[in-house]
């Protein structure tokens, strides 16, 4: 579906999943051939997209390993079971399952590699991978220890194996990999980007972690750490769920 | 100085340091009392400026210790001395003395705050400060070790007491620190920002480190670990000198 002004201007529906539409968009003022911006629609929206959406007044949380214990893992364990079934209906194979690019089948190191929905598939400069591992006792960066080290790193070396052979304009050292804590969903994932991808703040500090700094940290970490026990330093909106349904609660009687 | 257009938009020229200028501008579509952008102008630029703020491809690195020790390190050891002398400047009092917001004179733990030229000093919501310490044997993360917690600590703690007591629109929730590595000059420093202040590329994973972060490794790496032995990540701009000097050597020769 192509919408075009009279002065040239276009947008083209490129993908849509559901209430989730990808445009891409072009100016002849620019270059007629390549896509000069790229807009996301969600039609119809509900109120938890509007509010994610929205401008909103931020705070530095230090979520301590008690504060995480008490407060937080009541609401992210709400979070899992049938709130993630899109999740698990990809490992079973039921669903995206022609989009895979990688699979690795082990119970205990294994995952699965295929395009984000934020990615067209086509313009390698906005590359867009994310690898979800086929175990489900790992919430988030939370539940890392030292014994998942292997994970991390087998998940780093097949998309470093994989994503430049699939597009040869891209090369292993144009692939960034990184971590959302909290993440959108709480089933462990990693991000694989193109390294020009700007995602805004999705790859800000206080939001995301570079996958190698955390295999750095469980490597150099006292044997007796992990990262349950660390205290987590992060940035979130007030219109945020997290914030709505755990944080306002605490930071209003302390 | 003010410049307008016969429209209403205008742009005013708000600080000039050397060849740095800053302006605010506006357009009375928007809300003539606010200013709507902030224009910096470098004049005359050199080379290095140019390359610095030029479109550029980037590159992972992954900066093991023996390559820091190696290549890095002595790169590190020439951008230090006479090329950082306007730090020492304000170490000593002889320059911007009357901007600095706090001082612990500590030879060990001792440090400066003051306003980061970027920011005009007025507009809160792009609050920008920096923190550099006195002692001049940390030339950037790399060489942070236990021994220096407690002068992260003492930053964070003096930018929490006093910032919010300069400005009563900020609270302490409300600001972000984080250390650049590599940095923008070889000199220990932390900057402080109001948590929504978007510096682009100067926020990314890659690039920036939470201040919590740092404090979090130190503490819970194994007592023979520090931060000269791990490997740091990171993403390259190839016009950067860093690239150019460093780097570029390398990789040609792997």
């Amino acid at each position: 579906m192509l919408f075009t002004e009279e002065n040239g201007a276009y947008l083209e529906l490129i993908e849509k999943n559901d209430i989730y539409h990808l445009f891409l968009g072009g100016t002849p003022f620019y270059d007629g051939k390549k896509p000069f911006f790229k807009v996301t629609l969600i039609h119809p929206a509900s109120d938890i997209h509007i509010r994610k959406y929205s401008r909103q007044t931020k705070c530095r949380i230090e979520e301590t390993p008690e504060i995480y214990e008490l407060y937080v893992k009541p609401y992210v364990d709400t979070m899992r079971g049938s709130r993630i079934k899109w999740v698990y209906n990809i490992l079973d194979h039921i669903s995206e399952t022609e989009n895979v690019i990688y699979e690795c089948t082990d119970e205990k190191n294994g995952f699965i590699i295929l395009p984000d929905l934020k990615w067209d598939q086509k313009t390698v400069s906005t590359l867009y991978y994310v690898a979800i591992v086929h175990r489900r006792d790992i919430s988030s960066l939370r539940d890392l220890k030292k014994e998942h080290i292997p994970l991390l790193l087998a998940i780093k070396q097949a998309a470093l194996d994989v994503i430049p052979k699939k597009f040869q304009e891209i090369s292993q050292d144009q692939l960034k990999f990184f971590i959302h804590y909290h993440p959108s969903y709480y089933h462990f994932h990693v991000h694989i980007s193109h390294i020009d991808f700007d995602s805004g703040d999705g790859m800000d500090i206080g939001r995301a972690y570079l996958l190698e700094d955390i295999i750095n940290q469980l490597q150099t970490m006292s044997d007796h750490f992990s990262l349950i026990q660390r205290t987590f330093t992060f940035f979130l909106g007030k219109k945020s769920d997290l914030w709505l349904n755990v944080f306002s609660k605490i930071m209003d009687t302390t």
